[in-house]
């Protein structure tokens, strides 16, 4: 059982993300009272781990509370006997998130850092660490639970579900969050009031119905979005507006990033307007980076600068810190999550991760049966779901020709040999962070 | 949407466990505002409907609050815009049960009033008339809820979301919270700390696992009821203790009326002992209801008397207000009602009722996934589901054949002849109410 | 039960096809005796009836056998009391497919006359005419067996099945043949010693395992079609191979369709560029249809003339006369076929059509079962039946949005403005005959 | 791939049914040339293994066949390079089957050989010693098919698929070709004729249709059978009719073995009249087998003696070589086998044994899918499988407590702790034959 006074441990602890999580901590303390939050990263990461360490000792200090940081290279040191280790790092840094972006780009292809070969390159680099934690995790604090940010968030539930010994494991994201922020807003009323029930995988994910006070409002909301000036209804895909006819028909909530795949063209056309004029979103997000840095630095800084937000990460902290204080509490209500399926959605395996609204219990979150998604939806999610576990399993065995596949049969690839060549390309750009496929030949 | 003020129809108002309902409904004014309460009961019944109507109206001064209680004859008045229907009524009454109970004894089988011959007789005289209540509903309110306590609660749940119009339905159970009550008092802990995972049908529903608090406690639990002395933990089904090795191999709670199927043998001996030294179950309640009407009968009482409790119905009012309250508030708690399985359980039928610990919102129950029963209770699930879809077929269609099918698949039933015995011996005593199978001839 | 004697409906009789068919009848007359062949077709088809039916009648003759053919144009009378109906019309002729191919390739998109663009449009002008062909049947020969050739062979029996009373129903295609009589050629074996696994939908089957008398000889073949020179080994589609990483990672064999879904860049490419050269394959079809024609008016043709294998209906008179003679006969040997999946391929609806290695019994096709679809292929098929699905909805019901929606969803779309637009420009193109979206209007 | 010249060994050779077996091949081979018999046994059985050896070598010779006889107690000799192993011993004789059936009837519960208390404990003996075999087999003959009679054949089966690398194992039985026969007599036409649709368990198999050349005649069947007369139309159950409306009813065919089911009280006074009368079923069976054994031993015999028939293993030979013929030669037959569902009956898991109509090629069997069971069915077949599949990790785990819930769940078990007593007289009873439960404490 849990002691009184919560251990945390954030790897990849250096991300400019960890002041939302900060002050998800500060926000939420009487409900769940962190003792110790131990940030943790690499070498490589040091400088950045300190200036955003201290700014979240300043912030807690500035709260009055007794939470203690700590800040290590030391993983082991950081695990041990935690009660939640949340993961929100980023193999090879946001420079691999360009290549993971640019390289498709050059082929013609969208780069999608979750569902498309950007997202199966970070899967090949991040899941081999992923699972290492979790081999850290069986020693260290086998009752711990994983709360995963890392992208693609859907793919390594899937890989740690499949190929470790851990399943307190739930992926975590904020797009549903959005969503529900997105609806609050069309219909002008309090987020609080909204209920979504969500079904589908990471980033990939639909709403199914959606609530007001319990009573259902779905056709209104259709037919709102339905209206392109509101398709769009997130903030970092903007611009474009659906089929008014596509919208209806459909019948169920797109989450933004369907805009990959029921807008191929337009989004690859977009992108590639837009990575010539400001480069690729990992070189504007790296920008942003450098300048929030900065800001960190200030030491008169005590709370999370309003910048922030711009980065993209919008809800991450209530996202995570809500879904750790209802595990701690047991509060059993409704949450978004990535989860084993169990039978939830029909046409896809139990033992699979999905995104799904679950019931968030102290043994972790119970996904709500759905019977099936809609007929119109069920084949792109599937088409994502194989994707999804053939790249975990081509990141587990290090097997190139798995990879290949995985990419051939992702739906913003146009052909086999478009595939293979962006394959070839990023393997080798990313040669150093994939030693599976790359093993070093002993001297 | 629903207005301020509700308006619930109690069909079998008479009943003598109205005054349960009416003490949940004041203990809960504040969250559940009711406005009216329509009791409504049928000819052969007012004169317990005005006895039990006066006490109620009494109860209800005596809270000081603000509800109209109204007695009735006419079913469609008390129906008109209520929101919330409940039924509670026993067509043709304990001298019904008398004989649904007697008959299969004679030939030496248990008559079981849910899940063997007496629930099918049950569910034949009564689904015919909650067909009839439902077509009402269609017409007067269909934004209801009804909320059904009428057993044999899943057979009568199945037989609405399959041959009626109305799927706002909820079947309710006092089993599941009589099982969290055991449990609380076996580790000595106050119920409100106690989660059980329930999923199975109406009286075979089993506890997928315990929870103090949030943590796993079954194998304790288990371990307490492989104590003879602990496992019949509910009150009306006493003196008989499980086989240790049974219950740890099972490796789940089974509920009381587990003890009609795993100890056929004992139970039939136990119950033809008791109907020849008191009577049958239904005679014994008989003499029970016809003290508590005296008491009712009594202008000074203005509150449930302790005496009810006996009755067997413990916890009925606190699940059927809970549960309505949870619906109006959508208040998304976990509670175990009957409700369509929707992929919840997988060996059952997507549109089929299972008894499943669900999210209550006011969009109704939303199941909570388990992926599979353990194989050990898979057959027994099965069994009763086919015996309560043959016997929901056979109310509807008045097929003879039908029913004898349902019952020689009965796990009680020794044998096809047995079964067509107790069916000719029951169509004949039942006659009257039974008119799919004997249609009048017109004159 | 049959009598001696087999009376054939072919609807589409003036086909070029035709004297395939006929052939096939005159090979297996011994196994199936038919005694009157009745060919219909419509008012506009007339000339052609004459012409084939002629050489049908010089056919049979020199084979000195007692088929009596009919040409007719009242299709009620060539139904009345048939024991096969078999279907080969193309609505709207092959101007009709042309458009199907042309204009979506103005926007840049394949037409596929099967699971694409042009096959949703072929979809729409058939369905209604085949639906109808149905209520004919019901009426005229309730137990004939209707045996459809008419693409897209799987959306018409996936609609067949869902929206017509006639459950005697099979799709058949030749494709599966072609890819045993692709690997024969490969393995330098006789055809007849070839088993392939067969399992997916119409044109777009894979072949799970491929055995010489009974002995798998997979792997052997996946090496082989993984080089490029062997890979697509069916006639009409040449020229491309495969990445070789591809093949062998999906480790099961594609069918030649599959190159427009894993090669849609090449495939478009292609297409365009023959297109300029040389017209669409419509064009080109219709060209060899004249030549045909030609051939077939000459009153000294006794036999199907070779030529009439480069119009790409190889083996269909094989495949479909050898399916109608172990109905017949009840020959229970193993055929490739579009029917009710039953469970066959987990991750389809039951109630929905596969192409799918069936035993052929007199009581019709019974599916092998597979268990499931390997991983990386099932998001695909699911696609593509969601697509079929909506396709035949949309034929049906005339809804203009399902349309929309079902063209979204293909993978070859690349956006949803595109597939309206390409809706759109079809729509008028084809208005003639889809009555069910533009109804007349009465004066 | 397999060689010319078919070695067979077979486990238990020396079984008073090798005379059939030795007749099948006899007749058979044309079809399958069988080089090499071996029969093996154990040092116990090696009297008999010369008598019915010796009887096998001069029917051979009488047949002018090349077919080699060995006889050896040597299992590793015979088995080696073998290209197809059959069981049919029986561990403890039938002395331990005299057990399995009194032990129960003196707690008043049939001992039914397959399904009930006898068969979990022949499992509990037998099911090591075949995981042994397959042990052997995988070293010896990895390539060969383990074609299994003995009994509990579904239990066993069950226990290769979920306990042993072997695969290639098909269970068998006598009881739907009897059931093809009793059809055929009830009819008046030839065996040859008759297609029963089957599905279900091992004596727990149902006829789901039933074809004449093709034609269903249910209808016609299930009339005949609900005449009592004709109810029982195998020959080792007789004298009890089913109620004609439990056969209009449930509108399939059963198998005899559904008498223990679904007549469980008459058939437990039947057995117990005849135990008493006559001794049970064991004991007349091994006056029998004295008889046979003195019969086989008379030199001038040299073929099948007639008596043999009445053994109760009649077809037995013939579907097994049946079997064996149509996997070697490839046939694509239909036969009802033992074989891993993949999805043929929805309610049963895919990789459980069921028996079911299959396609017989070189690669074995293949389902052919029926959907799901009807519901009236579903039950009991569920309660069945989970018996089966708890019987088996009992006997591989050696848990008494998985023994117990074993039987406890089985529909035959009136009470747990009838089941544990049971469970305690047998395990007594048959310890030498249970080492799993009663490991040797080593000196």
């Amino acid at each position: 059982m849990m002691k009184e006074g919560i251990k945390i441990a954030t790897i990849g602890g250096g991300s400019s993300y960890t002041p939302e999580l900060v002050e998800g901590f500060i926000n939420r303390y009487e409900e769940l009272p962190v003792r110790e939050l131990w940030l943790v990263d690499i070498e490589a990461g040091k400088e950045k781990l300190e200036i955003v360490g201290n700014l979240a000792k300043r912030m807690i200090e500035k709260a009055g509370l007794p939470i203690e940081v700590h800040l290590t290279l030391d993983r082991k040191e950081a695990l041990k006997d935690a009660d939640f280790v949340t993961t929100q790092f980023r193999v090879g840094l946001l420079e691999a998130r360009a290549k993971d972006e640019q390289i498709p780009l050059e082929h013609g292809v969208l780069g999608q850092e979750t569902n498309g070969p950007g997202g199966l390159f970070k899967g090949l680099r991040t899941i081999p660490v992923i699972l290492d934690i979790c081999r850290d995790m069986e020693e260290l604090c086998p009752d711990a639970w994983l709360i995963n940010f890392t992208n693609p968030a859907g793919m390594v539930t899937e890989a740690v579900l499949r190929y470790s010994n851990i399943d307190k494991v739930v992926g975590l994201c904020n797009v549903p969050i959005g969503m529900e922020m997105g609806v609050a807003q069309l219909l002008g009323v309090d987020h609080s009031r909204i209920r979504i029930d969500f079904a589908g995988l990471n980033h990939m994910v639909y709403g199914l119905d959606v609530f007001v006070d319990g009573v259902s409002r779905k056709e209104e909301v259709i037919e709102l979005i339905s209206n392109p000036e509101n398709s769009s209804f997130v903030k970092n895909i903007e611009g474009l507006g659906w089929e008014p006819e596509f919208v209806r028909s459909l019948n169920v909530l797109t989450c933004p990033y369907h805009m990959y795949y029921y807008k191929k063209k337009d989004m690859l056309e977009k992108t590639q307007k837009e990575a010539a004029a400001e480069g690729t979103r990992a070189e504007v997000v790296q920008k942003l980076e450098t300048e929030l840095f900065e800001l960190y630095k200030d030491e008169t800084l005590e709370q999370k600068p309003p910048q922030l937000e711009e980065r993209g990460g919008a809800y991450y902290s209530d996202a995570a810190v809500r879904l750790i204080t209802s595990i701690y509490t047991d509060k059993r209500d409704i949450q978004p999550v990535n989860t084993k399926n169990n039978g939830a959605i029909a046409s896809i395996p139990n033992d699979s991760a999905v995104e799904i609204s679950s019931v968030i219990t102290k043994d972790g979150p119970k996904p709500i049966a759905i019977g099936d998604l809609p007929v119109a939806v069920r084949g792109l999610v599937q088409e994502i779901k194989s994707f999804e576990r053939l790249s975990a399993e081509a990141a587990v065995t290090g097997d190139y020709e798995k990879a290949v596949l995985a990419l051939t049969i992702n739906p913003l690839t146009p052909s086999d040999n478009v595939a293979k060549a962006i394959i070839d390309d990023m393997m080798e750009a990313h040669k150093e962070h994939l030693p599976q496929f790359f093993p070093k030949v002993l001297s």
